[in-house]
């Protein structure tokens, strides 16, 4: 800490991302990336790109909202794209909270939303999940303050349904934002209700279903004026927050639909099949909507099974807090993937109880 | 603006970038871009990374950080990658002012500082500089807060020497954050002084001088201190905040550097010829070190020749406020582009002048 930092970050404790180790090549599951390359098109018109760069990128991203408008049926008025879903978030917490309308998130959840809260100095009211890892709308009743939900949840990939999201926005008069991050792997979007409420903002990313981690490509979706919010909050930050080459990924990913909606049910399908066949060996798995499953070991803490699997060259996601201490997030990737995975772990348990 | 915005941000007035019309093809000196393409080597190393987009980019970013301190001879904890140097002008007001410590800036300098103080509720305080659109250091003396100097300026484009900027850094016990967004064409950077002096954080970007606008790299250069302080905002607002193909870019650019030399010195052979071609047509041209020049008009007020050029094909900037309405800011690009203006020019002065 320099003497010239602003003493409201003391204390300040940063979000921590997934590790990226690079003493030997591992079977990675702890990001929740796609095992699956970004659409052809996608490659193709980033590539492509590559030799324009010493032009700016258009700050309205004319041709990819031509896309959009074409992909999810709406109009440019109702979407914003940013740097990564992490950024729409961002100017979320900045736009439409503050002293007088807290944050509200469960205390299971994205731990990107606590770090938002704190960094901009947002109050928070953390409303705990049930027991079972359920998330109860009715826990938000008579909380004041603008509402996020991760739905699927992470790291529990649990999802609310369409229905019961829509009685919980109509009922409340404050914003609910809905991160939709893992949405796309069996999840209900709420998108269609973003025409009937104002008070409705749902965010999506390009990340997991599309396979664009690595281009930095989010989506918020909302009603004119709480884009325009969105919007004053980019055009005094950054402008040009999204480059020429992932706007160019990003059309060809949209233009790619059915790429997008096959590996979605593969990526569905396999995680079908791996929570089956690890209930077999005796864990506890969350019904899981998303990319990933949270999972129990019957032998180990989390910690242990972390630790076993990555000295094997595997690498898987751990939370030391203390609902979470028995959990591990575990990313679907192939089937092949997710059988190393399920071998490795047999053998753990195998070694464990002496077989 | 919707019933949820916070209320602090009422009257905001973002920034406004550069036009970019698409009504037609037009000759485009407004957006200070370079006239020449990416390093061949950026490009390939850019499109060769839109096949691994499905993986996050390293929020480390180790392998740029590897190339960068051999090109700038540097350690990697004196420097910070960001998402366009707007991101780490962003992160510097947010970390290094506050209500205790007022932003100080130009009146006539990057129209950003004023919207990044505005946006954060950070007071600043305005030195108007000197008749001759002239920094004088002096001016700062007795004024508190953490002092922004765009070096060269802009849209000036006039420069201050590295002897006097450590005079002032040397005698100043607050933060001097040095933008140095041009000074490759011509400037002297405060680089040298890194190592030596605490309170000083210099910015530059791949935007001008490496023909990377469209890729969004930016950088910031200071003690070990400071840039922890920058990267605890980066780790809570967008700990992704560089894309993997614009690594890439930037690793490829840092890697030609004979190339990045060679376009510099053209740009600034271009300036000096396209300088006194217009005092030779009766223009008021201040001193540039960038790579643009701001130049006034003998016949037309700044918005008359920003408009009677748009229409013959050719797009410079134009500022409507009072010190600056009778200039505009012509990027310099190539000498063909800059002997297409000037016969447009000279073309719009015999009209008007009768001949």
């Amino acid at each position: 800490m320099s003497r010239f930092l602003n003493s409201k970050y003391a204390g300040m404790e940063p979000y921590v991302p997934g590790e990226q180790p690079r003493d030997m090549q591992y079977l990675k599951l702890n990001t929740n990336e796609s095992p699956f390359p970004p659409s052809p098109k996608a490659v193709e018109r980033a590539a492509a790109e590559a030799a324009k760069l010493m032009l700016y990128s258009d700050p309205e991203l004319r041709d990819l909202m031509d896309t959009a408008e074409k992909a999810f049926g709406l109009s440019r008025r109702q979407m914003l794209f940013t740097n990564g879903s992490d950024e729409a978030l961002d100017f979320a917490f900045r736009a439409f909270c503050g002293a007088d309308c807290p944050a509200v998130f469960a205390d299971v959840t994205y731990g990107f939303y606590k770090v938002f809260a704190q960094i901009h100095r947002i109050p928070y009211t953390v409303v705990p999940l049930r027991e079972d890892f359920s998330l109860a709308l009715e826990d938000y009743e008579g909380v004041p303050g603008t509402v996020f939900i991760a739905n699927p949840n992470a790291p529990t990939g649990m999802a609310l349904g369409r229905d019961e999201l829509e009685a919980f926005v109509s009922r409340r008069s404050g914003l609910i934002v809905i991160d939709e991050a893992y949405v796309d792997f069996g999840g209900e979007s709420c998108l269609p209700l973003i025409e009937k409420y104002d008070n409705l903002l749902v965010v999506q990313t390009f990340s997991k279903s599309r396979s664009l981690a690595g281009a930095r490509l989010g989506m918020a979706f909302g009603c004119e004026a709480l884009i325009n919010d969105l919007n004053m909050i980019k055009y005094s930050s950054n402008p040009y927050n999204v480059n020429r080459m992932t706007m160019a990924a990003g059309i060809g990913a949209l233009e790619d639909g059915e790429y997008f909606r096959a590996n979605c049910k593969a990526t569905a399908d396999v995680r079908e099949y791996f929570t089956t066949e690890m209930e077999r060996l005796g864990f506890e798995v969350l019904p899981s909507k998303a990319n990933f499953v949270f999972a129990k070991c019957p032998v180990l803490s989390g910690l242990g099974l972390y630790q076993t699997l990555k000295e094997r060259g595997i690498l898987i996601r751990h939370f030391e807090t203390d609902r979470l201490r028995d959990w591990n997030r575990i990313t679907i990737g192939t089937r092949a993937q997710m059988d190393t995975l399920l071998a490795a772990v047999k053998k753990i348990i195998d070694e464990r109880s002496g077989a």
